[in-house]
């Protein structure tokens, strides 16, 4: 069972609710929605596959009406053990991670946890393509940032800084504007890597 | 929402139980629990990283009981937009589907849906390895077939057979026995393909 990290209840609006795919009132906005438009775009214009894994849940009670759908009435959020996001693109294997923030100056890494940076870590051993999208919503951007990046500053978490400036990022990574179509062509921004 | 084919509601033993953890009744039986295990040999031994996605589920309601866990009251069920597994090994995207039949003869096409074909189509194209594992429960045994060779069954099924034969499978794919560890050793079987 997955408990919130400091035991903050997650606010319904920033929730699952999102994953509803009736919910258009942030759309253009939040994260996951600009990313699963950008996927869909890639996908039907066969620049790649890549899809948002579903939420993982531990289900415990399942009803089965008669001459209607099962319906789960009790399940519990768990963490993942894996990045949200993985794919194809041009033969490779694509795995990426993304969070948004609403800080001015600096990403705090409590925004991802140890599961995922070892996910990433295994990825990268066997030639798979991982990285970070990290939004500030205030800025209406993003940036990607490597795998290698992002570890230089969560090994140092413990001892120093639980954040990455925007400096940093701003010099270090690499920007993705939102555009019309696709919402965030992370694709473009990586395809360096890739020769 | 997913309706089971044929309004058939899934058995309780077959259905969502089966991903519960705690759950280990059917262990070295069902296709599941040996993928899992295999999977996870695969990571401790660093041979690859593949995870089976988690069960997609529309989520209708939460409750957040206070100073307690987030809890799922209303979800359903949702089709599959992709296959259940992938990851990396050796820098290449894999990606399958695995299923099961207690037939003696022949595997029924019906336990594969238009959205799976669909993308495993696309994944190929992309320069994914795309298979799906099929396991005879009775026999204990489970063959790799290629999306080749699945598209040539799948593309007459309306109008000719709704299943594989077994004596197709037996000559034509890949057997891939039941062992100790890994469970079922799928790279080894797909090894041929990636040179």
């Amino acid at each position: 069972m997955f408990h919130y990290p400091n035991g903050k209840k997650p606010q319904p609006s920033a929730g699952p609710a999102r994953s509803n795919p009736q919910t258009y009132a942030n759309r253009g906005m939040n994260l996951e929605t600009l990313l699963n438009d950008t996927n869909e775009f890639y996908r039907l214009h066969s620049r790649a596959v890549i899809h948002k894994k579903p939420t993982p849940l531990q289900i415990v009670k399942v009803d089965y009406p008669k001459r209607s759908a099962a319906k789960v009435t009790e399940a519990y959020f768990k963490q993942a053990s894996t990045t949200d996001y993985n794919g194809v693109y041009r033969g490779k294997y694509i795995d990426f991670e993304a969070k948004e923030t609403n800080n001015k100056t600096s990403f705090p890494l409590g925004n991802f946890h140890d599961h995922q940076i070892h996910h990433m870590r295994e990825c990268e051993r066997h030639g798979g393509i991982c990285f970070v999208i990290i939004r500030f919503s205030r800025y209406n951007t993003q940036y990607v940032l490597s795998t290698e990046q992002l570890l230089v500053w969560w090994e140092q978490r413990e001892s120093g800084r639980k954040s990455i400036p925007l400096s940093y990022i701003e010099q270090e990574a690499i920007e993705v504007p939102t555009r019309a179509m696709p919402a965030i062509d992370y694709l473009t921004a990586i395809e360096a890597w890739l020769d």
